[in-house]
């Protein structure tokens, strides 16, 4: 449990008038950030100090419309989720020198721990070799805060926490968030979690019951299946073609929804991975996200936009012999080329968008966030508060050492084109071995935008066995063929929305993050050869 | 979701042979644990590897019991978890010179960290200032794994992982499991946790359906009833004595269980705080936790062993005027001090325990364990696999260098001991204050063996309001008088297990742990004189 801030006896109010730190000393947009950081109160630097995210925010949304209620949506779980009692305690602490004797929070006295430190590249120096020769170190003392060094320590981080996180990085995240979308209501707010499948677990709990369905695309994120299974949720898998669900497919299901063949009343919740789709690598583009709203709109659906890929959006592809597209020469280019998330022409506040590091900086920190209005923020950070509580103090203290002291927003996205550059390389490198490797004939794909993912389609009518073998049973037989051959590759049946479904496509999943380049051509001329001898070419 | 382990792409199988650092150069069992500690596979180093705790046993368990099983009592969303359905892949892994396109786990060429440093005590040198002058910096490198210089590093600990954890960890959990308590079946394991509050939850999710009711003493930790409250479970309170819940009474409520009147079946969990107990600071003497045992295998109980306090265990008190009782002359003294848990005369598996380090090392790690049978600990981590996963790999990474590398067991009890010895100094020193300040005649306290609390028990009886006033109107009444004299304490009903239920006793709940000791006497003298002015003394 979080337990009360216990402002007085952690002397928190020694801290007033530390001087923020820079966080953008960056061309982009710096000034408008260093100008418009607000005047913020320093007792939510303090230890489990609760904090307002909207204080945390660049640009006024006065005259944006208000989020809508999802009071009809949200289970009574969520609705009947009070946070913690003890927290009744709170408002008398601000009573000038009352002594509290009353949160259970322990003195940082008896953390044995006297620096925290990261070594890290210097912005613009992002390589492990350059960060090896020219990388800093950034250190946290315990006392930063008490010695006006720093707005966060190791006795503040170290502590019990909030659910919603520090308010130290959680400035940051609103910031980033809002730097990056181009938010349409006015009452929108970010919250942590301890990852993804943390925050969509807690997504299923506050809007489903079991025997609900879900729509998703028709081949989703297995985890998000086997998270939904034990809920006693099934998924509803809609039709996709090169740029994601199809909105007409999705309409159809819902607008002629029967609620006795499909053993569950009309869905309420539509779960997209909407940037470099796992399995399919697929982004929609603009234009079928907002279809997509549309149709959520017209059945009222709340939406759960998952985008841990959102930062591994590519250059453009341009073929084995075109010369490669030059990289984002700024920021604002940066920023234009990514595809609009849901967040960014979300009237209603009708969509949690789940953002991770995962991706882009390190699975193993286990910090994400959510953004959504502040009804669902607020249910989802009483929720976190007695369960996950806050994300690990000792991540978000490197997080914030790294992202606000050091890189600042601009150092971030200086980074993030890094990667962007990286990946670039790598899914090529994929692609000029598929070429080179892959029997046309058999096998296709479209080059992927976005995420870790190669999707190969593969004709199963030219197999041998066909029709007299299911299209799993070509797969399998495939799959145990490229073992054989000394290749792993994800069959497209492990993410299948519903396995009752009827499927008429057969797909292998091949990952480009990983592996290096050469292991990742050899992988692929093996399953080329693996694919001629099952087809028998 | 953690990916299946991608062994062969992240030249896991590099490490073979890295030395084990020494964790126990440290009179304890040191030998012992040297020679004990089994050749174990460094593939379970790797990259979200996963690991089977029995293999980091020490002792030989042949010969005990196996635990029950607890089917009867698990939901059928607990039963219905199968994990993650990738890791279907991970049997192929093993296939020498197989290259997997499968999992997609990034490369850690990609983590934009190079080191990670924390400056902790040396052994023995343990308060703050001496931490300052004498302390000792441990460093993870990024490939300290494949340089052999340790078998963690940041490159895995920063990528994804098993929802039970790290096998480095775990091990070390493992075996300090096994070095506390005398465990009595066969299949015991551990898994880890994001905290007792998320295990917690998720114990309530294993072994509770809504409309259930549980068992706890009458007065108990907020957080679990605020947990189980929007889950739809309701507690039934245990009256208590000053041993802790009265296993006569938990026989009766059993034993004459009425489902109607209750409007919930016959309880199936228990759950407590068996030491130092939040709020009451009580602590169940073996004795009276074996009979509460034997209450729960009459009526088929499985207990929850919530015990974030038990090494806060102090020295017996012995009052004022007496001198102090000497520390504990060795770790096994210490050990011996220490109450055994129920894990000690668990023969049925029907103990989970939850350990954490909130109150002894840092709440803000966010990394606790569980012990319990195996069919229980493998349905918990199957679902951390598919929410929370596991806990930070940056917490994990630096409990890692302190505990296992650098510190070792016996350093680990040394650092207990020296806690131990801080909290009696607290609790002495809170002591001395209440016998100073507060009128014997209203106010009345056992000292407390272990934990963070003083429960004042007020009689309210001799109150000028009494008997026209409730007693939690002349709490309230107490209460808001405090915080008019400026201090805060928490009032015992916060505490309720049951606020339907009717109490015939009024307490405060008063916290030693957090402020220095000048201002703990100055907060209990003006509770006295609160006290004095509210009963007109």
């Amino acid at each position: 449990m979080a337990p009360p801030a216990a402002i007085e006896v952690l002397g928190d109010s020694d801290t007033t008038g530390i001087t923020i730190p820079d966080p953008l000393a960056v061309p982009i947009r710096t000034n408008d950030i260093l100008g418009r950081r607000r005047k913020t109160e320093s007792r939510q630097w303090g230890t489990a100090a609760p904090c307002d995210t909207a204080s945390f925010r660049l640009k006024s949304y006065a005259g944006k419309p208000k989020a809508k209620r999802w009071d009809h949506i949200l289970t009574e779980e969520a609705k009947s989720r009070k946070g913690s009692s003890l927290k009744g305690a709170a408002k008398y602490l601000s009573k000038p020198g009352l002594i509290s004797l009353g949160g259970g929070i322990p003195s940082s006295e008896y953390f044995p721990f006297e620096e925290l430190s990261v070594k890290v590249p210097a912005r613009g120096h992002f390589s492990e070799e350059e960060t090896r020769k020219t990388g800093v170190t950034l250190t946290a003392g315990k006392h930063d805060l008490a010695n006006g060094k720093s707005i966060f320590d190791i006795s503040t981080a170290f502590n019990y926490g909030q659910g919603a996180g520090s308010a130290q990085l959680l400035r940051w995240l609103t910031e980033h968030t809002e730097l990056v979308h181009d938010l349409q209501y006015e009452d929108w707010a970010c919250t942590m979690n301890v990852g993804s499948t943390s925050g969509l677990e807690a997504a299923f709990r506050m809007f489903t019951r079991p025997g609900d369905m879900i729509l998703s695309e028709i081949y989703t994120f297995a985890a998000a299946v086997d998270c939904a299974t034990p809920l006693g949720l099934r998924v509803a898998g809609i039709p996709m073609d090169d740029e994601g669900p199809l909105p007409e497919a999705m309409d159809d299901i819902l607008a002629n929804w029967d609620t006795s063949a499909r053993g569950a009343r009309k869905p309420r919740l539509f779960y997209t991975v909407p940037t470099g789709q796992n399995p399919t690598g697929c982004t929609q583009p603009a234009s079928r996200r907002k279809a997509l709203y549309k149709v959520c709109q017209k059945h009222d659906i709340y939406i759960i936009e998952d985008e841990p890929y959102y930062f591994l959006q590519m250059q453009p592809y341009t073929g084995q012999n075109s010369p490669d597209v030059p990289p984002p020469a700024s920021h604002e280019e940066f920023l234009k080329s990514l595809v609009p998330g849901y967040l960014s022409f979300d009237t209603d506040g009708r969509v949690m968008r789940l953002d991770s590091f995962s991706k882009v900086l390190s699975p193993g920190s286990r910090t994400g966030w959510v953004t959504a209005s502040q009804q669902i923020v607020t249910a989802y950070a009483k929720a976190a508060d007695l369960s996950t509580q806050n994300p690990s103090g000792m991540s978000q203290l490197v997080l914030f050492k790294l992202l606000d002291e050091h890189w600042g927003h601009g150092g971030y996205f200086d980074w993030l084109i890094h990667i962007r550059m990286s990946y670039t390389a790598r899914r090529d490198s994929i692609l000029a071995a598929c070429e080179k490797h892959l029997p046309p004939d058999v096998v296709s794909w479209n080059p992927p935008m976005a995420g870790m993912f190669s999707w190969l389609k593969v004709d199963f009518t030219k197999h041998p066995d066909y029709p007299a073998e299911s299209i799993e049973g070509i797969q399998d037989k495939i799959f145990l063929g490229n073992v054989d051959h000394g290749v792993l590759l994800m069959p497209g049946s492990w993410f299948y929305a519903n396995a009752e479904d009827e499927h008429d496509t057969l797909f292998f999943r091949a990952t480009y993050a990983a592996a290096p380049a050469e292991k990742i051509e050899e992988a692929i001329r093996r399953f080329g050869e693996s694919i001629r001898k099952e087809f028998k070419l």
